[in-house]
């Protein structure tokens, strides 16, 4: 049983339309006492503005960050049959196990930030159908992925991360980047977690084929996460929603989250307003689907693993920017001569 | 009193000689240690790199960090009387208040990143010389700073980041790189707390006078931030030495900050292995100085502050790749298969 508020596509869409936007009177508030902090203008650079958004969206003048939560959502993918990946399949479910145990990146992110972890394996044993010969799921199969994102948001958290993991889903993500933003296949696919020159040819045939394959994806968000994407694809975009029904801004991870979070933004201009870009991926296209859903990242350190590793690497970063806007002392409270 | 190991600018070059490298078995363990994790080689980017360098100078193939310190030093500047900044003076003693009492941004990084905090006011109420008319501080004067600075930092410290305070001191930071990088006065001068173009010219011609009252700076290190530094930009490269000698690995601060650190550079090669850039400051010259020192920041987030603020964001930086590489699973442990 879900609780999410939607059953087909057509009612998801209805959620994205209906969604809430950041609290005015919180923004106003918050862009007010951060003319007061003692420090000169502007000498926070981004994170006053950072601090600012993050006010606006829970509704709060000072804010703070309490329970961040990461969400990774792990699936099997048709099209890895075809070669994508320099790892075999059965990686997936091992590295959901490593995240259970507590041995993956992800873990030690969470753990030095203080977030909570929420691992979602869905249907391992059943990957998605390779999406050359057709729609990667259908339309029950989207949903219900959507759904375990929607329903894996706690209600408590105050930040959130969206990860993944999924042997050759950075060939699913370069089809729906393709598929929303055009161009060749060749620019938006990469080196993965280290295919080889022919790898990356074949990745580059994959795509072509999946969009020949898959008419109805071609600008239209939500067909190209059903016929192109993954379920932990899905997952994500389900979860980025759910947050924003929620009030709880989140931070978007590398490639295959930006492409799973640009068929929200293709389906709903705005969808996207309550998410910041934790990091450029090394990925190569990442930069370009950033740009195309209009998010400059905070990070850039070469990261490409996923499980939402560079994003929950950003929590420091909002967590520290609230700290400043919430916690430091006006110019009046101080007695610091203002100029 | 004071613990230091040198009491003349000679002593202190010998002490800067004689300085620990990072232990070469402990990186060759880290680096082979990262090579077993459950990633993909090279997935977590610069985060390996600073993770292996940090084990390397703690000596430790799988290091935690447990007690960040922050050092934050104040000091008054004779120069500040040509009218260099946009803030009078008495700020520095107020702000110096507004640490103690738990109210600056760096406070609020500090409590974020579990870091303690250590604030030394140096001789707030007597500033150093007017550097336009000859050097700002005696020898005794310099080596009481590098002294205070040596003795801030706590043997029991496994990270340090060095910052400071100071009305006047972007101006004294710009005449350190100018007299150590050469080129013009108005390559090195930048707004500060937020001067105006006339501020701006005329800080660039107090650069030049300070040049040509001091000549002895020139190309010298220590004589640059005896001549041209103030109290805090010593103490700084104290502290930065200071944790050299006890095996803690720093992360420079913004432009005064890596100013200060230039100076040990110049005086002995290599000073500056074991310290990071934390960011890259907003402070237009900041960039050029790092480069002429030969770090690369781990964030450019704008912030042009001080106080150690953009080192100590820097701070989660660190914990996370540190935590990523010696709490992360090697595809032994954790079952994955390695390709």
């Amino acid at each position: 049983m879900s609780n999410a508020p939607f059953h087909t596509l057509v009612e998801f869409k209805a959620v994205l339309k209906a969604q809430p936007q950041a609290n005015c009177d919180a923004l106003k508030a918050a862009q007010d006492r951060n003319g007061q902090l003692t420090k000169p203008p502007g000498a926070l650079g981004r994170l006053e503005d950072v601090a600012i958004w993050y006010a606006g969206w829970r509704g709060q003048a000072a804010p703070v960050i309490k329970s961040p939560q990461a969400v990774v959502f792990a699936g099997n993918h048709g099209v890895a049959a075809q070669g994508v990946s320099a790892f075999p399949p059965e990686v997936t479910a091992q590295m959901v196990l490593n995240f259970q145990h507590g041995g993956a990146a992800i873990n030690q992110m969470c753990k030095t930030f203080g977030a909570n972890l929420t691992v979602r394996g869905l249907d391992l044993d059943t990957p998605t159908d390779d999406f050359t010969k057709g729609p990667a799921m259908s339309e029950a199969g989207v949903i219900a992925a959507l759904q375990t994102g929607w329903n894996a948001v706690d209600k408590g958290t105050d930040l959130l991360v969206a990860g993944e993991m999924g042997i050759g889903n950075t060939t699913s993500a370069a089809a729906i980047a393709c598929a929303l933003f055009g161009g060749n296949a060749e620019e938006w696919v990469g080196r993965g977690t280290g295919v080889t020159d022919d790898g990356l040819a074949l990745k580059a045939r994959v795509v072509s084929e999946g969009l020949a394959a898959n008419p109805s994806a071609a600008g239209n968000g939500l067909e190209a996460l059903r016929c192109l994407g993954g379920r932990e694809l899905a997952a994500m975009a389900g979860a980025i929603a759910s947050a924003r029904a929620k009030s709880i801004p989140v931070i978007l991870d590398g490639f295959i989250c930006s492409a799973a979070a640009a068929c929200l933004e293709n389906t709903q201009k705005g969808a996207l307003d309550h998410t910041v870009a934790g990091h450029l991926s090394a990925e190569g296209a990442h930069a370009k689907v950033l740009k195309n859903i209009g998010k400059d990242p905070l990070l850039s350190l070469g990261l490409r693993l996923g499980e939402g590793s560079g994003a929950a690497l950003a929590i420091g970063i909002l967590q520290g920017a609230v700290a400043c806007h919430s916690g430091m002392a006006t110019f009046a409270e101080a007695g610091v001569t203002d100029v």
